[in-house]
């Protein structure tokens, strides 16, 4: 299409794969009532109680305010519900509800099968490569992402 | 964190790689006045003038109703116009306006940039093997979300 720029190349990739991801998923969840960020972060909260929503941000890479948008969404379904820290009143840490250990599980099922069904096709060494590689793309983007947000390199 | 589901797994990665490369963009975009789903469309116009509504739909990996939303924002702005095709009236055609030649040759040097920040820790080899494990993870998705929404296996 352009001989400038290469035609399959990461970005492009990786955004396609998320976008396309996001509908399977939206389809699978459908019947939870619950998104495709919110699974994310259930899934998150699901397998680590009690974290705190800083933590929870920073897994799954989410700025301050999104994370608070999509706990506030969960807590008004009744799925998660937010204690104050005991020892440092800034903090809130996240649980699941009653209800939200029901939907947990089943919320683990479908990303289970949803990592699955982005390594169907590829051989465990490749999936494991890319797995790693991906990483170091990530990483890479974080150091920018901070150097442009607070001016350092680290 | 929970043994059973890994915790370096593709979509986690791809979608944290989606989401910082947006945020970077998005900083590097700012002072065009382009948002990171309107530069892929204006690069794919800028790369490849007249084409088809549907076939910008395709290639960005959107459906019709978001590519609509994102040519009638950049028509909005004064980058693109649509011109119906003198064959087909229901075809759509896409091209870049004097403006939008301007800030094209801008669009491509960022994006050129921005495929570049993520190989950069990279050997060629790991960043072309990884173009085409990912092209795979994208074929099979691709195909089960076809399944999901025409019920259809190819």
């Amino acid at each position: 299409m352009d001989a400038n720029i290469p035609d399959a190349n990461i970005p492009r990739v990786t955004a396609a794969i998320y976008r396309t991801g996001q509908t399977i998923l939206a389809e699978r969840l459908k019947h939870l009532d619950v998104s495709g960020g919110e699974m994310d972060a259930l899934y998150v909260v699901g397998a680590w109680e009690g974290l705190s929503q800083l933590d929870l941000a920073r897994y799954i890479n989410v700025g301050k305010s999104s994370v608070t948008k999509v706990i506030t969404s969960l807590e008004a379904k009744g799925y998660v519900c937010r204690v104050r820290d005991q020892h440092d009143r800034r903090v809130w840490r996240v649980f699941l509800t009653e209800q939200g250990r029901d939907v947990a599980p089943q919320v683990q099922q479908i990303f289970r099968e949803f990592i699955d069904l982005h390594r169907s096709g590829l051989t465990d060494d490749e999936a494991e490569r890319t797995a790693r590689v991906l990483d170091k793309v990530l990483a890479g983007l974080i150091t920018e992402r901070n150097r442009i947000a607070y001016g350092t390199t680290s």
